[in-house]
């Protein structure tokens, strides 16, 4: 099958050499040319546009940071849009507003090109050992096809529903993990404060029922205080700024959720938004919630 | 060994029953009667009261509910400190206020009775499959002479410090599963608030960072709308109380476990306390915050 790519960074890199490993012809664009050379180095054919990249595909895939990227590259003046042939899949593996998803889908659709939204779970890691969770909002039938291609990049393919519902669940994915964050920070400050050894208390909570994967990683960079760039604050913040809209066009109240927001917005305020999230921490121990 | 147990409910009773099975010689002390029967059928013999208990034992351990029941079968008129040799190990394994830990302790060790905080994280699962993680605070040496007892009880045993440290583990551990529980229930919440089904949203976390014990265990119930009693949400309310008395007095400020103390108090409130934890998901629905 033939596949276009578009966003080559950190994330979409190691995806779109799974799929040239799994021997489908690919093709990429990438708005920083030098982003492209390690796919060309391994027989990735270069397009000039995305609007060019999407007449030769069959399916067209998308991993980009904001909303407004993923705009561009799909329905912008040289966009997938312009160049698609109908019954070409666009497959959108970027975390963005669910609400702006169901109307890329909407745009899409009127040129009988379906969508999937794809957001995946997993980061780096995840992305380079193609064990990504991938959580899917559009058609079953087009998620069929599609699922071949996504087997080579996730370990775990959820259909959740229509339009958006993948970038909803993706939304839950955030905030179940955010709030865990604080309270693991709430939870070794508090230890630390009393004396105790933050490493220790981590190893003790990981036997138990408060074990989880964000105690695991971040818990240790708690401890650790290793706060250098990992999973940067500003990404989570962004995550976190969907979460509240869906939240407030519910009317649902997500306090938990809130807590965090001030959070995050704390450290981009002061000049750590690349820190890692694991720099929660400090804000418990300095009382900084907002 | 000569081993008194003290406190023979859902967590004492398989644990004393482990002690037994080891071949320890045990005796018991029951303020209900009835919850002795039991463990006499298996072996045990029965004392009359906590202090003839101690006066026959190596080692004394107590796993009763509240602080007050601790300080009253330890140093109440009738109790253990009255029966003790100098000499005697007290191991407590309830879960109590960390400050009162170490005034029982201080009190115990002027009659050169050491006494060691165990509180344990696994729940009565873990106590029937001797899984239990043993939080312990109290002397090293003291502790290297139990710790093959402890080991009969639980999987992983740490040694956080002085006494009470113990139990201010076991309060990072309740903050950090309970806050984790917060953000189970609003995630969980948003998901359904748009139409998705919480059982995939939960089985679409567990694939990735958000992963966790409470996800699986507690999300499963949510999801399922389970809240027949469980883990009684009046017990973690107790709990909560512990760790916000710490906070205070250290004047660290701990948000989200605020919001879940709230939470708690309106389940007590509203006489839900027998309910599952997982309950927290219907406050959350309603925008009952407190």
């Amino acid at each position: 099958m033939q596949i276009g790519f578009i966003g080559l960074g950190v994330m979409g890199r190691p995806m779109a050499l799974h799929l040239l490993k799994a021997g489908h012809s690919l093709a990429v664009y990438a708005r920083r040319p030098e982003a492209a050379v390690p796919l060309a180095a391994a027989g990735a054919t270069l397009a000039s546009s995305p609007s060019e990249l999407a007449a030769r595909s069959d399916v067209v895939m998308t991993n980009v940071t904001a909303t407004a990227d993923v705009e561009e590259v799909l329905l912008g003046a040289d966009g997938v849009i312009h160049g698609a042939r109908p019954g070409t899949i666009v497959i959108d593996f970027s975390t963005i507003s669910p609400q702006s998803t169901r109307r890329i889908a909407a745009a899409l659709a009127a040129r009988n090109i379906p969508m999937l939204d794809a957001p995946v779970s997993g980061g780096p890691v995840g992305a380079e050992t193609a064990t990504l969770v991938i959580m899917v909002g559009g058609d079953a039938d087009v998620l069929a096809t599609a699922k071949p291609l996504l087997d080579c990049l996730g370990r775990q393919i959820v259909h959740m529903g229509s339009h958006g519902t993948g970038q909803i669940a993706k939304a839950c994915n955030q905030l179940a993990l955010l709030v865990n964050a604080e309270g693991t920070a709430e939870a070794l400050a508090l230890g630390v404060r009393y004396g105790l050894d933050a490493g220790k208390v981590r190893e003790a909570l990981m036997g138990g029922i408060a074990a989880s994967r964000v105690l695991e990683v971040f818990g240790d960079r708690m401890a650790k205080r290793d706060f250098k760039p990992g999973m940067a604050a500003r990404l989570y913040d962004k995550d976190l700024g969907f979460v509240l809209e869906l939240a407030r066009e519910a009317g649902l109240e997500l306090p938990a959720a809130a807590i965090v927001r001030a959070r995050l917005d704390r450290l981009v305020a002061e000049g750590k938004s690349t820190q890692d999230l694991a720099a929660l921490i400090e804000l418990v121990e300095r009382g900084s919630s907002g």
